[in-house]
């Protein structure tokens, strides 16, 4: 499980990054808090970086089920893809949130794969 | 403990399913990205989803903490009771967000029973 | 590992107490859902536990992998200096956004400490 656990910390890391640029548009921008909106940069970071959070709640406990009932280094692979894509969705959203479709698909689709073939493994497990 | 990964799945593929929605109401509505407001009905939904994804920070550690120090398939019940809650939760939100308590009060007593336990079998096994 | 979970357990109440307190600011004040703002004390309350959350999402699955890689005890007690940090942060949002940086401070060093710690324990164990 060794894999498993270096892809879960970069995951973790690559979103603690995101929350740091939200950090940095705020200076940059003014935008003082508790306000969450005032420039179209920190709004799109702000997205990206809330939009990262909503996919590893899911991401992180497939992953490590995924990598009990099927395979840790399927799943050490599945997870580098989500990482990369983040990174795709990150760069296009910031340049046209009308464009952050693929980057959002390479993100989701391992996420999507571990949770049915997860699924499957366990009933078949469990019966 | 192959009830509480099966509930895990489940669970995480319902909040998935309601962002899914959100994406869906965001079109049908057409309030573009990064903008989180525009039409009740999408703000409605971003609601549901973003009050799941709060419960669920807590609710998937909980559930395996408990079925560890406590039991498992009374883990995987609850876990079920929680996943029902939220699809009550989500229906009477959607027609009137005044009455949204009760699917609340579903989802958030499984979670809140099994953290009070868990946390009390754990302190009996570490003493 | 019974001081991680118990150290996970507390962590998570506190997250619960801190929603509980945005849903009172929510009576309090007369916002109604789904609206996330028209208050200050509200909205600080609201950005407080969001705050949390985000934290959250990377200290838990941190706090596990360190104790399971570096040292369970380590763990507990980094994850009690998190917990500390959380309620300097809402005390010190609440009276001003503008100084919640120490609080912030004292609650993201111990999840930094255990990311990349955790991480050159865990690519040893591999290599």
């Amino acid at each position: 499980m060794e894999l498993v656990a270096i892809v879960t910390i970069l995951a973790l890391g690559q979103f603690v990054l995101f929350s740091i640029q939200v950090g940095s548009m705020r200076g940059k921008h003014g935008v003082k808090a508790p306000a969450m909106s005032g420039h179209p940069e920190f709004e799109r970071m702000f997205r990206i970086q809330q939009n990262t959070m909503e996919q590893l709640v899911v991401f992180v406990p497939t992953l490590w089920i995924f990598a009990q009932y099927v395979d840790s280094q399927w799943a050490a692979g599945l997870g580098l893809v989500f990482i990369i894509g983040r990174f795709v969705y990150r760069s296009s959203y910031l340049k046209d949130p009308a464009k952050r479709s693929m980057g959002f698909t390479i993100t989701f689709l391992p996420t999507a794969v571990m949770l049915v073939w997860g699924l499957i493994a366990v009933l078949r497990h469990y019966f």
